[in-house]
């Protein structure tokens, strides 16, 4: 067997790793028997030496095979499917997509993260309701779905070990960036859930972490080649990420969204989300015949309410009291009186008239980080009351001096040099005609399994 | 100040690091305030982007200046030097030099280092010699200097501390071979004995590190360019290396051929090599005008008997019983009184008639590693009594059966298939004419500084 310094030497030298050398280093990995400071070595051999297809597939597997792989009733074949996005700014589409599909019959063992910069985490949306417990064990999850069909969690300790080690290294050696290296940390633990489908949501744009279209494609290739390698049908989708999706960033802000959605009463773009990429599950297992009739299935479940029953459900089940979780999916209700309010709202005006052209989420996201609502390190704290409602829309005829953002803050009160910023990311143009950033649909693209 | 994921960043990206930035990276691996695997993931991006000299330079300087920098009496001013060689095999040039070098008035603080894998070491020889100390200290060494001109010394504990951590790493990261990485290492540590001019055998062929004259001559012009950056006047003269350097390899085996060739009974290569490159040393600190009147000079100081006058009060400086020391220099001595014998000696014996056409001594290296003449992790006990000696010369004509390899073993016997190997490291040519692969001479080009 090749030694370790061995194997970053081939990959140093842009030689492709074969099946055998990629799994002595994440074996490596996995039992502690390789040094940090050879982890970083080869980390960065990755990042600048790139990967080919079956190296990634091979990285993917034995990652995904470092711990745990679940396994399911015989009766839920086929039907056991979860999505996964790369991130954005107010992207709770997890939040109703997931009941919407045990809506439908599917099982949705959806093993979340947290956030981390301007980006925010499912698990920290989620946190914010009193109660809510992200951390199941693999026998609680299968209980879950079982009884209610979905369940929103943490990784578990047993899973994908090997992910762990290099995810908490990537951010340190400045090799995050890496497609295979993505590739491999999302497909392994896609893949340890043991899934019929994935889709993955790969977002583009100026609040994303690819910037343009062609490079979010990059990525959703690779991901979709090494999920349907590990025999998961995988498909993607690219959509588009300017600014805020809803109306609302910020933890416990987005989660009163996402119930109000479950109401029936959201917002077009999140609608438009989750449908399109429920759609595609729900083709990929054969529960429909096609995209449109996937998406109606998935919209119905959520306009028809079955699916906030699956989302008051699963809250239960996860810790939250049953006088809440009803409290909080009940039509007519005050949120605040069961999630935290920041004690401070403060609205920003418009200073002209004209039309809403542009909302810049890549600040938004930035300075409500600054102000509590995420986290710079892993880790760290965060304060769930602290976010943004956008009061207008894109495209939204405006007089000068009207509400357009509501910023919920704590104790860390906006500086006036934040206040400015947060006042420039509004454009409103001059004319009805004025050129609107995103008034079009958000998903651009689909790629299928082959 | 830029954070160190933003420093590996910029040289993951191809980009030249600007001197703050050196020195913030060489002061966190000093300070232990970046982690090891930051460390690898910078050595690797080092290792593949590369460094401008601009770059190499303030590497080297700050590395130099990560711990103590040598100071000097004022009288010595022009005279302190030193050589350092890539390494070789059967290298003991530095045993011979350093006292010669002391017998034409120099001062020498070699800071020698130990073998590792088929390359010897230094300090690994001289401690074949019991009593022989090579920890000194900054005091100690000074005070040797003031009495007799030369010392060889390991590394102190304050000296280059950047160096000790990134060497340590780079092996296991296969980083070893990097021009900047190499000469940062190797001039720091010259820099921080504060020389006034520096000689560098840069070896190449078979045995070295590196196996052409183009390869070898990129390093040199990189390390003649750090080194005369740093102040220090700084030549290399490149020279080839494929087969033993004189006829002995092993330590306590070099330490006789060295004390035989202080005696005026050396071989001509080891010689040739002794009075180049201290004959390049004594022009640069304006000692003598031209190369010749310094080879002469270092030749007379060693077949004179001046060099072993000065070999004879370091050892004694440096711990050896006054009684062994005089024993060692005594023209006529069994130097196996003093130094220790492996038990066993073997003869090998040609198997045709012919001339001495070649010996490969990277694969007699390798074997006499093996049995306990060299180590092959850094730290690792070796057997100095181990080693051969070569009882005839290139272009020599011998009959068949005629002893042509004298092994010492110890307790670890060669193998059979050992045997084979030495066996075959030997070329007897069939006639007089015999393409012979080095009885030229072996230094095949000198760098000055510009």
């Amino acid at each position: 067997m090749e030694s370790i310094p061995d194997l970053i030497r081939k990959k140093r030298d842009g030689e492709t790793l074969s099946d055998e050398e990629i799994k002595t280093f994440i074996k490596a990995v996995s039992d502690d028997s390789i040094q940090d400071c050879q982890i970083g070595a080869m980390l960065m051999a990755i990042w600048i030496r790139g990967m080919v297809n079956t190296e990634t597939t091979t990285l993917t597997q034995e990652m995904m095979t470092s711990g745990e792989v679940m396994s399911w009733p015989k009766e839920w074949a086929g039907m056991v499917v979860d999505k996964h996005s790369t991130g954005g700014v107010g992207d709770k589409v997890s939040l109703v997509l997931a009941p919407a599909l045990a809506a439908c019959g599917c099982k949705v063992p959806m093993i979340s993260g947290r956030g981390l910069a301007f980006t925010g985490g499912t698990l920290d949306k989620l946190e914010s309701i009193p109660g809510y417990s992200v951390n199941q064990s693999g026998a609680q999850i299968r209980e879950i779905l079982e009884s209610v069909g979905c369940c929103i969690v943490g990784q578990t300790k047993k899973l994908v070990p090997a992910d762990r080690v290099l995810y908490a290294l990537r951010d340190a050696t400045s090799t995050v960036d890496s497609l295979p290296l993505i590739t491999g940390s999302i497909i392994s633990k896609k893949g340890a859930e043991s899934l019929n489908a994935l889709v993955l949501d790969v977002k583009f744009g100026r609040a994303a972490l690819y910037k343009n279209q062609k490079s979010a494609k990059e990525l959703a290739q690779s991901l979709v080649n090494a999920g349907n390698s590990l025999g998961m049908r995988t498909a993607a989708v690219l959509s588009l990420m300017h600014t805020v999706i809803g109306r609302c960033v910020g933890n416990s802000l987005e989660v009163i969204e996402s119930l109000e959605t479950l109401k029936g009463r959201g917002p077009d773009d999140l609608m438009e989300l989750v449908t399109t990429l429920g759609g595609v599950l729900l083709v990929m297992i054969g529960l429909v015949s096609d995209q449109s009739e996937g998406q109606k299935k998935i919209s119905d479940a959520v306009i028809g309410g079955a699916a906030l029953s699956k989302f008051q459900a699963m809250m239960e089940k996860q810790g939250v009291a049953k006088e809440k979780a009803l409290s909080l999916c009940s039509t007519q209700t005050d949120y605040f009186s069961v999630l935290k309010k920041a004690k401070h709202q403060v609205e920003l005006k418009t200073s002209t008239k004209g039309v809403i052209a542009d909302v810049d989420g890549l600040v938004l996201a930035k300075i409500l980080q600054k102000l509590g609502a995420g986290r710079s390190k892993a880790g760290e704290p965060i304060n769930h009351s602290v976010g943004a409602e956008l009061l207008v829309s894109l495209g939204q005829k405006v007089e000068k001096g009207v509400s357009w953002l509501r910023l919920h803050y704590d104790d860390l009160a906006p500086t006036s040099d934040q206040m400015n910023q947060l006042q420039n990311i509004l454009t409103v143009g001059k004319h009805e005609d004025a050129k609107i950033k995103e008034k079009e649909t958000l998903v651009k693209e689909i790629l299928l399994p082959h």
